[in-house]
């Protein structure tokens, strides 16, 4: 298990025994979230843009339209901070003072590259693929040269990461505990509904397994 | 309805017709989410921090510890970007290129100030407290002088904003319909699990509706 050293851009400051810096951790919580949201500057500018990704080892891939100005500015190499947030529930204390939220969270820093080679680009497009929805890439029609031609994809090296994570009932003033009031968690999941058939989907196709039993939890 | 006015900064660029930017769309997406992401420069990186937050008209309230470094970053005037994502679904195409994801988000602009009057800064908690768990301000232990004293409330007057919408089926080249793969959504939703009470709870202490049967959709 590797760590990633603490500097002042990746050190959790707030609540530091909510802060985790090994390479385990980060990684879990990368791997299960679905969307992240990068950050970059333009023209003196922060601006914040969710979009999908996956990882491939100590790197984080996002891809889109050729034209995308995220992209651009991305694989031009400028620094981009990119943040996964996994919301496990809400912290119901006695006091105000004392709600908060059961989270598992990553703030990540890095510089990107353009993915060029034909061969690792569809690479890291099928990671991509799978990240979302593990199954997908095999019964898919993969990318023809148009497609890939409309497409970037880059591969950001995490340089720096920390994450953070809360866990557990709420702590409340000690004086507060004897308060007639509820207290407790209300747990928070994102849950798969069924899947709903694309109406123009031919007949006597069922629902892959993968689709009728979505769940990211890893 | 009021419409925010379309600059290069808010602009959709990729796929414009999912772009929006009246205020009722924009409002109901912000009303409607938790958490948000906000991305400002300090050293000219770009840092985006998760965050808990409320919408107070044409305002967004954000607040934390005193200490703080986003906190004392936003109330010292410097442009923050925010941003709030509702994942609704994967969208599973024939093709791996026209795979998506149906989602509603709102990228917003703005400059912050400090709160500081004590009545607004009570309201400014109250709306917050609300925004997460409606019913809960009641019922709840104000906050007293030190735990006040301890705790930042910034308002963001939001400048420029646009809502991005996608919803529906996928959308395959003509040719892939007749393809025998499986397309459609997998619809995804935040949902709440039954609430967890604290261990230290006292007994006879009823769950309140609001925490038993939570739920975000507005």
């Amino acid at each position: 298990m590797s760590e990633f050293p603490i500097t002042d851009r990746n050190q959790v400051k707030r609540v530091p025994k909510r802060g985790h810096y090994d390479s385990e951790t980060v990684y879990r919580i990368l791997d299960e979230g679905l969307i992240c949201h990068v950050g970059f500057v333009q023209d003196q500018q922060p601006v914040v843009i969710p979009t999908l990704y996956a990882r491939r080892g100590e790197r984080l891939i996002l891809h889109g339209a050729r034209t995308s100005r995220m992209l651009q500015h991305i694989q031009a190499g400028h620094p981009v901070s990119v943040v996964v947030t996994l919301v496990d529930g809400l912290v119901v204390a006695r006091s105000v003072f004392h709600h908060s939220m059961n989270y598992r969270s990553v703030v990540l820093f890095g510089r990107g590259r353009l993915i060029e080679p034909e061969g690792e680009k569809l690479e890291a497009l099928e990671i991509l693929t799978e990240h979302i929805l593990r199954g997908r890439w095999r019964d898919a029609r993969k990318p023809n040269r148009q497609e890939l031609d409309a497409t970037s994809v880059v591969a950001i090296n995490i340089e720096s990461a920390s994450a953070k994570v809360r866990t557990g009932p709420p702590v409340d003033d000690e004086e507060d505990y004897q308060l007639p009031t509820w207290a407790g968690v209300i747990p928070l999941r994102q849950q798969a509904l069924e899947p709903v058939a694309d109406p123009r989907l031919r007949s006597g196709i069922p629902v892959p397994g993968y689709a009728a039993r979505y769940d990211r939890t890893r």
